[in-house]
């Protein structure tokens, strides 16, 4: 057990900050524990910020998890909130701190020192930018600003079109407003491949919101009634409000200006104890940076899970030295419902492994929900990547609306195990009609990959991958009713029967409705000698 | 490569028996692929008969997953309904086969066969047995003649409350039928602790099913109205109809009899490729047992899922030899739903773990199926078990309804990666306040977990096991209204100022409604001095 410290100062006290004050009280009831906020509030629910904007959480109350008085009373907290920290000198021990309200400044000395001062909204310096129009959401104000500005418009321009820009989205709908969407990227949720954000796209467009993709912002100019967005493409977007969620910032400054060390995109660098290059100085949470346990590559993931178990990492190292338990990194896995479709990733993804120049393979698969006989099924997309060396699983992407956590989060169990793709094939699920499959859809992603691998599948990625010679073996009714372009119908059943129409001199390129009767069509003209190759995840996925 | 066989015989069509058929074909167009079946059908939904007895699944065809003509169309399967396998002979690689329309026999010469017969419903030799009032539930024409037995009575008498005995009792009282449910042990779902399924038992009884736990069945009388269950208590119950479910008992006497290993309870010995000890010989699904991968002891589980996967294993090892993946044992996944209430199990019990004079540590958490501030949070209890040599996870069992699968499906993976009660604190999981926790109940179980091996959480299982001293924390308010019997209330808020009202020279048991502020309160209370202990899953899974 390591010596307690008198002083345990947090500068932040929201995900990280907050955690780290509640397991560090754990440890113990002497050591006198600070907590600056530089806002009004501490541990709110920053999560559900949108989602009071659009009124689907109509109590403000419910987002505040913890006040400062609840804080001094369950934890004996010295809670300063509308307090900013200025310096650190290390030296000494102290940090220098301002009173936001009185603009007085006093010093803090401390044993040990939690930075978990979270990460802000980027705003570019744009010409027009200080328009009182354009909004960032971060806390409990701006959500209030944002929902009293919203009242008063019809039209709202959101630029960025990640997690938070689609929820907000999402919920500014709801409450009856036109919304467009403007993303650089040439897809929504560029965290994600391209191709698995096509459902929330179409989603998102059926509902009525424009999306403008692969188009980004040039400036703003405000006019009497409202804001003129002006794009790279030379378009003007009039609207009343501009939500901007292009991304975070770590608030790192204070860090720096001490001399500790930080990562390459200005993230604090921290240990597996959350420990900067200051032994008495933590970091927690979207500030910091750590090693992700998938290829062993330095991560920032500004998301409240791992801020909350960083900041509890950071308090069990102060209390119970080398025996505290080492924060394993993060994986990064999220997900967003956008209307009734729903999203979400766990690891890498395509993109960024091609960007990184790691080997890969891949494979996309359909599966239900929960058994396709019990009522209420619905499908969902499986995208898996591993690595061709051991079969290791590197991530995977699901998209459908029910049941696509529970496949995330397992996928997010098989990273930490580092489970292989024949691991995840006989994964053994909870198995009853109204809750899942004798043989899940993360099952058969294992089959599918593990097919591959052993050869008896040559997968194609999509459609325009495809040659010429493409066999569509779905019913003939259902191939007339939605024609896959350039295929040739031959449904399963009569395959083998037919075999003389095809051309055994170039391959074949077999496709169905879900991924799954396209395969056994392959294994069908593969076994009589054929070059046979399966188009991925089907009309559902490719049309 | 092996030699491919020229002819492959499948004695069994559902869930082993079918996967194991299909993937041989994906395999190989040459090989004569024979399935007996002695039922008239093949591959139907076991899982979903009670769902269209109590009309859930209204139409009786989508039970039919295949038809002989569809398996004989998509995969040239040579199926032979209402056929009987019966004998063997080795030797020659013969089985003498029945057809049970004209009572014919011939026989059949096998390269390979793969044995999937399943298992029947046990029906122990009770007076009174031969009435046609009572009914077990395998096939879809026991499902027919329930169906329209059920339609003409009043009640019905559920002898055993498993998975099937439950899932039956909710879908008679779907249609209106008044329903006792008669279990040997004293509480239902014997496969789950005691204390985990007694919310299903409040549900069930909440709905007016009568539940008669611990008394068994002496034999039956059947009346001109109906039939009495006689019942080893002395009891007399009066039914119009009597559904068994008791369990399942192998169909391996016509591998026994031709000589194939069989383990203790009379399933047929396999290894990880599903070869009996004839080499030509494999055994798959409910007739097989195999090893588990948790403690490396013999299991058997009749259940879909691992079936399924057998009989792909069994195909595989026929066609790919020694390349082929091996199955790597059943940990047992199971779930039910009843009414609006879910539980269900992953891996050992602790039941289980005392049986097989396993040493294990446990811990009952309670968390929101998503983030409490959003609505529609439900609560979810977790009991989770692991190993206290090398906190390797054990089991674990959920209750609640939204959200229990994910768990279950999150813990079963963890038990094929072998992770432990650490692994689970960093599981990152999907979050959006939609479908997840920043602190899932999953990392929470984890948590507390590590909390008691480092001492930090002195853990009481229930309110029997406290001793005199208990401290109430949560809100006067909620004391008043559900108080906990002996306790004294003190909120977490005044028990700093109130540490004189407790008596130093005895243990202090803490209790609060979801069991997380009785852990708060017990840290305060150790580290000023107390021998404190939390009362494990609160008011909510204790009173």
């Amino acid at each position: 057990m390591k010596t307690i410290p008198e002083t345990l100062l947090i500068i932040g006290g929201v995900a990280g900050g907050a955690s780290a004050a509640a397991r560090a009280r754990r440890h113990s009831e002497t050591t006198h524990i600070i907590m600056l906020e530089r806002g009004p509030d501490v541990s709110f629910a920053n999560c559900g910020l949108p989602y009071h904007i659009g009124g689907e959480i109509p109590d403000r109350a419910d987002l505040a998890i913890q006040t400062p008085a609840s804080l001094r009373s369950m934890l004996n907290l010295d809670v300063r909130t509308l307090t900013e920290a200025v310096s650190i000198d290390r030296a000494k021990r102290e940090v220098l701190v301002r009173d936001l309200a009185d603009g007085s400044e006093s010093v803090i000395t401390y044993d040990k020192l939690i930075l978990a001062p979270g990460a802000s909204p980027l705003r570019p310096p744009l010409p027009g930018m200080d328009s009182p129009l354009i909004h960032t959401l971060r806390n409990l104000q701006d959500m209030d600003r944002i929902k009293l500005a919203a009242a008063a418009v019809e039209h709202v321009a959101i630029i960025g079109a990640g997690f938070i820009g689609l929820e907000m989205a999402e919920q500014l709908h709801a409450i009856g407003k036109k919304v467009s969407v403007i993303e650089l990227q040439s897809q929504v949720l560029p965290q994600l491949d391209a191709e698995m954000v096509r459902p929330l796209e179409d989603t998102l467009r059926e509902k009525g919101v424009e999306l403008i993709l692969g188009d980004g912002i040039d400036g703003f100019e405000t006019t009497g009634s409202g804001i003129i967005a002006k794009l790279k493409s030379g378009k003007n977007l009039t609207t009343g409000l501009v939500i901007l969620s292009i991304g975070v910032r770590p608030e790192s400054g204070l860090a720096k200006d001490a001399g500790i060390e930080l990562g390459p995109r200005g993230h604090i660098k921290v240990d597996g104890w959350q420990v900067t290059s200051d032994p008495d100085i933590y970091a927690v949470g979207d500030v910091c940076e750590t090693e992700e346990p998938i290829l062993g590559k330095r991560i920032a993931i500004p998301l409240g899970g791992p801020a909350n178990r960083q900041g509890r990492t950071a308090a069990d190292h102060i209390f119970m030295g080398e025996k505290a338990l080492r924060y394993p990194g993060s994986i990064g896995t999220a997900i967003v419902r956008v209307f009734d479709h729903a999203a979400g990733i766990a690891g890498y993804s395509e993109a960024r492994l091609k960007a990184e120049s790691v080997d890969y393979q891949t494979v996309t698969v359909n599966g239900a929900s929960h058994a396709s006989y019990f009522p209420g099924a619905e499908t969902i997309t499986l995208k898996l990547l591993w690595s061709p060396d051991d079969g290791r699983v590197l991530g995977a992407q699901a998209s459908g609306m029910d049941g696509v956590d529970k496949r995330l989060d397992v996928i997010a169990t098989a990273l930490r195990g580092r489970l292989t793709i024949d691991d995840l094939a006989h994964l053994e699920f909870s198995y009853a009609p109204p809750f899942g499959n004798a043989k899940d859809v993360i099952n058969v992603a294992g089959f599918a990959a593990g097919n591959i691998r052993d050869g008896l599948l040559v997968p194609v990625p999509d459609l325009k991958s495809a040659g010429a010679q493409i066999v569509d073996v779905r019913p003939a009714a259902t191939a007339r009713k939605q024609p896959v372009p350039g295929a040739v119908n031959i449904p399963l059943g009569e395959l083998r029967h037919r075999l003389d129409e095809l051309d055994r001199g170039q391959p074949v390129f077999t496709i169905c409705q879900m991924g799954k009767t396209s395969y056994f069509a392959a294994r069908i003209l593969a076994n009589h000698g054929f070059d046979a190759r399966s188009i991925l995840g089907g009309a559902h996925h490719q049309l």
